[in-house]
């Protein structure tokens, strides 16, 4: 593992094979059902073909401003659960890596480091709601999260239940034991840890934890509930985009979750476009789900996203190599970052909404 | 063969391959042909791409009621001929499991047990019909099944001549002797039971057995003989699927006989929207043809059908295990349908017509 | 070799790779530059979907009568020269097996057995004609296939130059010393026989045979000179069936030659349609390169063509079993016409026509 | 290597595999990024369907003047730096096999042979700059290229950046010691010869080497700082190629610089016709990326080029027998265009613009 093996985004799986078992290799890796929004998620950004402009000038720089949180590059950190099962460091590697490279972390709900921690390490943190079945135990969470200095909210819409993810269900998945969720119910075990056949122990703990289904009802509720910047998390129809926008939201986050809830939901970059020109100026758009590279974070921009968010890579790069390896990794994906500007001619991130695009390489 | 090995339909197809003759396998798993249709049912289902919605509220139930049949979810059992080629309790199991899994089953007219014996298990039997040469013998049919309690009737209209199926020539594959078509003349023997040369036995008995070109005015006088719900089976094009709706039928089932008539037909999915346009207003909309999913129930109902019949997985879980195979088999159907509706936001069914789609993963 | 093993046009290429030369099987089966065109005549086949009819009575027939041959079916044996390279009996036995099947032979200008012979089998000739340099031999050469009895003549419009066939150039490929083009100089030795490097002998012996380039100016000569049916073979643009036409053409061939000429140029069945469009109700149109089945002559019926010709294939069976073969891989075609005619529920061929077609198994 | 196993362009890759060293083969042969721009140009290439015309008389020849050059054929070679890498009398055999073969070649910047000694073998050549950091340098060297007799000069836009090419960074690549810059400091090292880790030392080079960012602005300098023909190098938007005839460019080259800059930008023969369309009245439109053969000579024209470059494949020739080697290519090259031309129904190559084209085998 050095400075030349690992040379894209993509050397980080590939190196994390030899350092994680195979059933959290599984776990992180792994999407619903035949993984066909999985794949699809790749296949459309490697689609999307972006026509550069020449001789537009320098580049001013690749700095943005999401969720009121000043960024070095339009790239947040993607929300993951349990990322102690990836490297005994977890979600504070993850964040001193980000904060140094001066990108905020979307912390999920489900984080195996309290939330404090977390918030120590100076990074922006945009704490990941996922909606407990018991209001009040929301309430605190809510609280716990604005109190640690959180410097905005993530509502994560698109589990209303979990997506049947075939890996975990083979590998009768269980969390291991010293991995908890701090910011719920630390130190003890849950569900979550209890091995069985037929069913993914992880779905069974979000079964038992999440409440009824969301509603926008319950969305208004936590508008006026939080002063911070409100996200929603996990849109893919434009018409849920209105109704996020209509209910205040600062940002939505159009995803796919992955590829890890509906089998069969379209790329992320697919329903980008859609969303954009639906609420994208009246909130801000960010996507994730398959950004792998520089190029991939340009493409999104030129297809109106705001910004993006970047999960696995960093996971894997947290596995290799604690802070150091996602320090790497985010040093990688910003060189690409500006060299995919600068190639496009782009003046800054906003700029690249000018550029013409297309899907596949015929066709001009 | 267990709960955690067998978690989707695709594993029943991989575990028979050991309990089945590969003549006896490639009879149920082939198609006509170069077999492209039977291959494109598969690559049209998965391009089909579904927009979920989100915080639309709960899932209210997957209950529906096709040809008048209350069903516990848009799920039938597909008419496939001589069950007990693939397990000595043949259709008298597969009836069982439909009838404890509160789904009707569309019993083939070559059924290789009773209609009695199977309406007997307390299953909805919807009858398929084959339109015999002799008018008498036809008639004689039509009685029994009415006689035996048949929830409705279907006329299979896609079969002038068996489609050439290339591993049964190959295989000169013949029914097993024991095996019989029950209805028709129980116990026995036939031309279906004598290999030959450069074609399928079945072909030759289907020759044999079924009369000069069925055509519409069979189908009037058809409609004018039953008070039954009446559907029609193996409409693609939408002028066809008028032509029913005029001469009274109660539902289509968009059908390219799972890839085993004409070979370039549509797959079945990519005809369903054309049908569906044409007469989903006046009669309800079956179809069928490589449904593998809860996910491929969720596309079928997206695109404009009222329900789906599944075949071929069925009758893999029946080879495995008997009625135990086919009650795992669609339990778990049942469960994807379930989440499959949940993820996408529907409260019924019947919502899911709501629901944006697109072709590939691509252009949003 | 036997009736259960070659069940379909394609097994015969299979079969024929053991009793040929590698060079000879390279001759028959390549294309020109990277075999693209090659490949897409089939690609471009396979993708055209056919929606069938339902109900629509019995098919009175598989007849036609193109360029007033009366036909048993809408196909022909399309023009392949020097077939004794094949099998010792070569053209002869071809034409039997034509003429037992009831279908016209286009008999190559560069046949290895003379017109005359072939015509005492009996089958329905079809000349074809290569425009020779020297205008006295061209003269000759149509003088002699008139009296010989010929139904009609086709000139073939595409070979300006031989297309440059990779397979043959690295084969240092030479016409065999027996056989020879037997209606131009019979039992002479040619260019043709003589291998040499860097480019195939077959390419010489065109291009020294061959007179300048055809014109339409040409065609008019011809068209005054013979009173027999005039078909024009080789044209993929509409504009040109349109000059056909008014040359006074009876019918155009549309063809890229079997994938042998210009690389890049269209499947022939993608540009069919367009011909159809043009011309279509002046003249009859057929069309060739890549027909394998009986689906796929119902395809080109279904896009516009009135018939069509088989190449490949038949010289395979020729190889594989002379006229013996050739009469077996005739006759499961003619039951292929069939059963794609009675499974699409067409009267006869003309009806083909009315069928909805598509391309690809996606978006209806 | 013999003229019987070199018989297309592609075979020269093949060829020099043996005889050049692993990084200098990854050096010629790669890509940037994921390498998708690299496979899309030939993807998109060979997507190009070109319907000949039959019957329109004989090819008068391929001859045709661009940027003042008169040509043997609508081909010149493109820039490509460092040939003595390839083979020990670089440039130099290079310029030797095109001056014979009558066609141009355009000269890096970065040649490793001084353009008097290229320019003195009579080659039309056509100077190619890179934008130097120092306008003085820069000035030197453009005078330098219009003393040495330069035909035309052409301005590279597509390189405010290196694209960052994976396979370099991996090796670790550098240029070889003798290997020098022989218009900028012959006989110098330079760090373009310093290996490092996670960098390519050719991206190093260019950094240091190259100036600010290009604007129009410089442009408008060079236009008016000589009165040589001016090519434009690397536009793919339409609007930079308006720009480009607004400064008086002569010619713009549509290029995505052999899938070596922006991964994801358009293939070049995709981007053309958008280029044409807005240009093609008022300069000459060049294209490179991509080309193999004749065919590809071809279909650029049929989409509105008025020539094309050819790159790898030379340098692929010269590694394998030096000027003999290009020699053979071209020559295979020019032979492929005749017979493009003429199996198109081309007069002359300006007519192939009339020819119909469309993208991919189906949908006529």
């Amino acid at each position: 593992m050095s400075e030349s093996t690992l040379v894209s985004l993509d050397d980080f799986e590939a190196g994390a094979q030899s350092v994680l078992s195979p059933e959290i290799r599984d776990f992180i890796a792994g999407g619903s059902g035949s993984e066909l929004t999985l794949r699809a998620n790749r296949q459309a950004l490697d689609a999307v073909v972006v026509y550069p402009r020449m001789l537009a000038g320098a580049l001013s720089g690749t700095e943005v401003t999401l969720l009121n949180t000043p960024m070095s590059m339009p790239v947040g950190v993607a929300p993951m659960a349990y990322q102690r099962m990836a490297h005994p460091d977890g979600e504070i590697a993850m964040a001193e890596a980000a904060h140094q490279a001066g990108i905020p972390m979307m912390l999920s709900a489900l984080s195996s480091s309290p939330v404090e921690e977390v918030a120590r390490t100076g990074v922006a943190v945009w704490f990941q709601l996922y909606w407990l079945a018991e209001r009040r135990r929301l309430e605190q969470l809510i609280e716990r999260a604005e109190t640690a200095g959180s410097a905005a909210l993530v509502v994560t819409v698109d589990v209303p239940v979990l997506g049947r993810r075939l890996r975990d269900v083979r590998n009768q998945f269980a969390l291991p034991t010293p991995v908890v969720a701090a910011n719920l119910a630390a130190g003890s075990s849950s569900t979550a840890h209890l091995s069985r056949a037929g069913e993914s122990a992880m779905a069974v703990h979000t079964r038992e934890l999440f409440g009824p289904p969301l509603t926008w009802a319950d969305l208004e509720w936590l508008r006026s509930r939080t002063s911070l910047p409100l996200a929603v998390k996990g849109i893919l129809d434009p018409r849920d985009a209105g109704r996020a926008v209509a209910i205040g939201a600062d940002a939505v986050v159009v995803s796919n979750h992955g590829g890890r809830q509906l089998d069969g939901a379209p790329a992320s970059i697919a329903a980008l476009p859609g969303v954009a020109a639906e609420v994208g100026q009246q909130c801000q758009v960010l996507l994730d789900s398959g950004i792998r590279s520089g190029m991939d974070v340009l493409r999104a921009l030129a297809l109106g996203a705001d910004g993006v968010l970047v999960g696995r890579p960093l996971l894997w790069a947290l596995a290799l190599d604690g802070a150091a390896g996602v320090r790497h990794a985010l040093s990688l994906l910003s060189t690409e970052v500006h060299e995919s500007l600068i190639l496009a001619g782009c003046a800054d991130p906003a700029a690249a909404r000018e550029l013409r695009t297309s899907w596949g390489s015929c066709c001009g």
